[in-house]
Parts: C-alpha cells; sequence; structure tokens
C-alpha cells in the first residue's frame, strides 16, 4: 500500500481495519465515498455491529473540478493533517479528531462528524446557530494568536511557517480571489444577467488599487497559520457544535483573511435571502440574525485575541501602550477588505456558493448576485478606513434596503 | 575532513589546495586569518608565485562576541553561501565571487577583495566614494526586486522563503535591534555619559508604540531576500568599485529593513563627525556629501526599482494605477523608520560602531552619541507620516544645526 494511488471503497475498508485500536477484528465495515468536494476522495468507513464510524479522507493529485489537467500536490494532506493536529492542541472542541495520517497515501483518518451539517447547507435551510459565533471566534483567537508572534516563540513559529510554505494551494487563491474577478479570465464563470457588473469591475481601477493592496497582503504578511479556506462549506456545525474542517489551504498569511472568509459567507448568505425568504419579514428576521452574527464573531474574537494577549502574549515589545488597539484596528481593516475579496470573487470568480447558484428563481438569483457584488465592493472600497465592524453590516444593510448599484 | 571543525590556517592551505582550478598543483600557499568578526573564521590564502589570492570563510559554532556561551547555526553558512549566489546572478559586479561552498565545514570560499576597503573605516578616513550610491541603489533594486513577488514567480519565491527560514540569527536582530536598546538590558552597552539619554528611551511609550510597529514588520513582512545586515562594515569599496559582502543574515523580510541599514550607517558617520572633522568648515562638507549620498542612495534605489517594476513586473493586479507610487512611499516610511532603530542600536545595544567609538575625545564622542539618538529616535517618530527622503535629511541637518535633544 505504501505507493500512492487512490483508493478504492474495499480498499480503503482494508486500509481503516489495519488502524490500531479502532474497529473490532474481523467486524463488518461498509465505506461510502461521500465526497462532494473537488480536491478530495471522501470514504466513511462504518462498523455495522457498534455504529462506530470514521473518515478516510485521500487527496487526488490533481483538482477534479477542472479535470486532470490541474495537477495539485499530495503534500496538502500533510499540511491538512498537520494543521488539524496544531488546531486540536488549541481547541480540541472545535476540529475533528485525527486518528491517523499516512504520508505515502496522502490520505488523512479523522472523527466522523455525520451528526453535523455543513453550515453553508445549515444557513440555506434558514436555521439559526446561536453558539456559532462564540466558537468561531474563539476558533480564529486561538488558532491565530498562538501560532502567531504575538504567542507563539519567534523563532519556532518561523520554522513551523517553513512546514506551511504551500505554493499550490496558495496560487488558487491568488489567482481565483486576488486577479480573475477583476479581468476577463477564462477562469470566470458569470452569469449572463450580470455580465455589465462584471465588466464594471475589470473597468474600475480605483477598485484593482485596493486589490492590489489586499493581494500583497496575501503573499507577504505572515501573520499567523491561517486556516486558508474558513467559509461556511468549510464548518460542520448542530446547534450545540461547531467543526472546523479542511485546512489544506493553511499557510502563513494575514489573520483577517480568516476572518473575513467567515463574515463574507454570513453575507453571501444575507444576499441570498432575495431567493430564500418566503416574505419581507422573514427575509428581515432572518438577515437580522445573520448581521449580528457578523457582529457576534467580530466581538467573540476579538475578546478572546485581547484576552490571549494579555494573558499570554509573549513579546514584551508588543506590550506597548497602545499597539494592541492599533493591531486590532488594522486586523479589523484587513478583515473587512478580505470579507469584500471573498464575495466578489463567489459572484463573478469561478467558484460560487451553492447560497446563490441554487435559488431557482433567475430574477431572485440575479438580486442576490448583484447584492453580493454591491456589498463585496463596497467592502473593499471601505476597508482601509473602517474603524467598527458597525460600519461592515451597514453597508449590508444599506445595499439591501436602497438596492444595489452593481 | 568531513566532521566540522573550525579550521587551523595551515588546514586552510590544505583545503584550497584541493579546490579545483583554483591554484597551480603545489605551489606555495601561504594562510593568514584576517577575520575582525564576532561570528566566523577569515582566512586569507595567497599563492606567491602568482598573487592570486581566495577567502575562505568559516562559520564559527558560536558568536565570539559574548564568548562561546551564545551558540549559533552552522546552517548560516549555507545561507550566505546561497544568497552570495543569488546575488550574484542579479548584480554580479557588486558581490564576491564564490568559488565553493562546503557544508560540512560550513565553509564558503569566495573571491578575495583585498584591494577594497570596509567602507566604514573609508568614511571614517573621510574619504568619498561617488559611484557608491549607484552601485548600492542598484545592488537593493535587484536584489529586492527580483527575490519579490513583484520580480519572481509567486510560488518559487515561497519555496526560496523557505530555504530562507533563519531564526537563529532573525533572533539576534529582534533582540538587539527590535527589544534591548527600549529596556536596560543587561546586553546593552551605553556610556556612562548618556546614561541619561538612554533612561529616557526606556521610559518613552510613544517611541515604543511605533518600534512595536517596525518589529512586527521585521517578524511578519515577507516581501524580499534581505541581504539583513547591510551596514558599512558588510560593503568592501574602493573608488571604481563596490562589493556588498556577508549577507549570513538572509532571510525573507521587509526591504526597506536593508535600505534603512545603509542610510542609518551614512547617518551614524555623520553623527561621528562630531569626533573626526578638523574644522567646522570641513565638518559641514564631509556631512553634505554624507546627506547627498543618503539622498542619491534612496533615488538610485527608487529609480531602479521603478524601472525594473515597469519593465520586468511578474504581476498583473499590482500595475493597477496608483498602486506602484503607494507600495514606494510605504517603502519609504518603513526605510525611515528602520533607519531610525539601526541608529538608536548603534548606541545604546549590544554592538556599537567604530565611527562613533573610536572617537577619542569624550566630549565629542558624547555629541555623537546624542546626535545620533536624537536622529534616530526623530526617524523612528516620523516614519508613518514622511513623504520624500528629503524629510529624513532635514531631520539630521536640524539635530546638527540646532543641538540635539537627547
Amino acid at each position: 500500500m505504501s505507493t500512492y494511488h487512490p483508493l478504492s471503497e474495499a480498499q480503503a475498508i482494508e486500509y481503516a481495519r489495519h488502524i490500531p485500536q479502532l474497529f473490532q477484528p474481523g467486524s463488518d465495515l461498509t465505506s461510502q465515498e461521500i465526497g462532494d468536494g473537488n480536491l478530495n476522495l471522501v470514504f466513511r468507513i462504518s462498523e455495522g455491529a457498534t455504529g462506530k464510524s470514521i473518515i478516510l479522507k485521500q487527496a487526488l493529485p490533481y483538482a477534479k473540478v477542472v479535470g486532470e489537467s490541474w495537477p495539485l500536490t499530495l503534500d496538502r494532506a500533510r499540511i491538512e493533517s498537520e494543521a488539524l493536529i496544531i488546531e486540536e492542541g488549541l481547541v480540541p472542541d472545535l476540529v475533528p479528531h485525527v486518528y491517523a495520517y499516512d504520508a505515502d497515501l496522502a490520505l488523512t483518518v479523522m472523527e466522523d462528524l455525520s451528526d453535523h451539517v455543513i453550515m453553508r447547507r445549515g444557513l440555506i435551510e434558514g436555521n439559526q446557530y446561536p453558539l456559532f459565533a462564540e466558537h468561531i471566534g474563539r476558533f480564529m483567537a486561538n488558532t491565530l494568536f498562538f501560532t502567531s508572534d504575538l504567542g507563539k516563540n519567534q523563532q519556532e513559529k518561523k520554522i513551523q511557517q517553513g512546514r506551511f510554505i504551500n505554493p499550490e494551494l496558495c496560487k488558487i487563491t491568488e489567482d481565483l480571489i486576488f486577479d480573475d474577478p477583476y479581468r476577463d479570465a477564462e477562469t470566470n464563470n458569470i452569469d449572463a444577467a450580470i455580465r455589465d457588473a462584471a465588466e464594471q469591475l475589470w473597468g474600475d481601477s480605483e477598485l484593482h488599487f485596493e486589490v492590489a493592496i489586499l493581494r500583497n497582503k496575501f503573499l507577504t504578511s505572515a501573520q499567523a497559520l491561517l486556516h486558508g479556506d474558513l467559509h461556511t462549506g468549510s464548518i460542520f456545525i448542530k446547534p450545540d457544535s461547531t467543526k472546523v474542517i479542511d485546512p489544506e489551504f493553511a499557510y502563513y498569511g494575514p489573520m483577517g483573511f480568516d476572518i473575513g472568509a467567515v463574515l463574507a459567507n454570513l453575507l453571501l448568505n444575507f444576499a441570498a435571502q432575495e431567493g430564500w425568504s418566503k416574505d419581507d419579514a422573514s427575509r428581515s428576521a432572518y438577515r437580522a440574525y445573520l448581521t449580528q452574527t457578523v457582529k457576534d464573531v467580530w466581538t467573540h474574537f476579538e475578546e478572546n485575541f485581547r484576552a490571549l494577549w494579555n494573558e499570554h502574549g509573549v513579546d514584551r515589545v508588543f506590550a506597548a501602550p497602545g499597539y494592541q488597539d492599533y493591531f486590532l484596528l488594522n486586523l479589523l481593516r484587513d478583515t473587512v477588505g478580505f470579507t469584500g475579496a471573498k464575495m466578489v470573487r463567489r459572484v463573478v470568480g469561478l467558484a460560487h456558493v451553492a447560497d446563490i447558484d441554487k435559488i431557482e428563481d433567475a430574477a431572485a438569483r440575479e438580486r442576490a448576485q448583484r447584492l453580493a457584488l454591491t456589498i463585496g465592493t463596497a467592502a473593499i472600497r471601505a476597508n482601509r478606513q473602517v474603524t467598527s465592524i458597525d460600519e461592515l453590516i451597514a453597508i449590508a444593510t444599506r445595499a439591501a434596503e436602497r438596492g444595489f448599484v452593481l
């Protein structure tokens, strides 16, 4: 089994059988390939007698979304596994447990979270998750703080950074988020109905200037070990539990990129309520839930992050009066900028979100797309001036109330 | 010879003899250990018959400056050798040629530059180097541009960054430049005469705030492969030639740190003219030469850097209107901040500069120290607001004319 090959379901069962202390010897195991993803095989292996199950996730050497023509390093399985283990050390209740990692097969064996749902689906169904903001705020505060120069030995941080050089997956982000949406790129996926709005983006040099600044931060600002792809499709959730999965894009980057990913996906769903809400009242109510969640995510993040800094800060110099406030203000600004960039790419870039794309009514889908673009571009434009998370919420609320410009 | 041990002069000769195509077989070679440094052995091996000579530089596993108690990685020899080779590929006339690198012995064999002098000494002697600004501006523009996301394939840049994780030597900088001078640290080296000025630094929380921002940039801003220690003691010079040596501190960091190192050491010599100039007229004249050089270094750097960007920029997004100006303005600001930090550490930190310390007259030495501190702290305070290199020059000139506040 030591040479890489994509596993069949039968092989996945055989593999799982040999992991120590997991299943009963000789027990009846079944496997199901449940991956909907573009990059991996995902097997759920279940033991009939006990009901016990695990997930076996194997990286594919190419991206399925564009066929086998886009080869991808299998090293991302190592990155995912190591990132999960680091995260588990910091916030054990908020990630799946890793049972084993096999470098040769690019394979991670981890806790099955089938009792959770993918959060994107939960939001599309109109569910509310009152613990989510606390959970994800704590997840981000702990993972970002304790892998940064604020909370980790600074020499060990550099060595860890060297283990999370992730050129290929970073390039996907660099292209699909920080380049293609702002030009007529072949990879773009643009509904004919909003072609005019996309063309406006391509000609907007003020926007391009802000995107260049954000792109540069993504390329050079090695603040902390990011999840790197923290959208609502990377979050398993149920009312009392939140689990962050899939950190294969992990690398040392700007903290605001992770926070912005969470907020962007909440606001994409906010825009998508053009299609999902039954009436104006329920739309207003669900949007109020989402904007309150945006605020709570930031607030929980900030409170946790400041508390960690005050209690576990490793750097004497960073205790200079005013520096923590300065740092958090800049982080908020980065967050708003990345929120905007993450929204725009989900409307005109290669990979969309189900929140919007699954809206059947074409007019409502178009409204949702234009609203998402309006919020996203306004966030990008505002990012270096904002002083409060309320300003991001105001951008969204105003755009929904007054109509959208794109 | 494959296990590490510090070479004797006789062993250095034997080693040099076996490098292919360098010396005549059986020829008469002599060796001299000429290192004045803290971290390395430096042998000059000469061939009597031909006059041909080379330098054999071997890293020591500790820093001599504080005895053997400060162990240092031998991997820095690899970093130095690889950085020199990268630099030679970009600006072949501005670095010594590398003949060989031996990983086991942590040893680099390179071109002998004995016909040059160390620039710090040249400045102390009152020499002028009219080609220096063009040379060093071109050196920095090329090495910084072509190793950055502006001028290098961005995935290859990340991989190269992984080869230049340099935790131990970065820590020296983090401690000695961005921490110790701003507190009563044991490592500090403070003349009793300026104790009051040092104590002012320790209590100045506005200054500490700015230093925290600069420290954070040094820790997280992976813009380009820096030389990392680009003071006038790392530059060999003669009227028609400039050679940059000793890049063992090389790592991916903020570009302004290298440029600031050059400007700081020019301005340290500017301050040191309190002791070296024979009279007011010669002092004014030499200071005018130094400030003109500060301006020319920046100007040559900027012109070269912009030209490279316009001709060889690899990133479409960074061509956004206004972004190049924005980038250069921020780089100027970083440069001014790092200039200040580099000046302060050379007065109150562990490692001083001969420009000031070799002044025999105690009163003149004290004036030079206070002037350097005045310029350095003013540059740190001004860094995030400056819009022109002239403002840095004005800080220095005003401080020299109106007396100093520290």
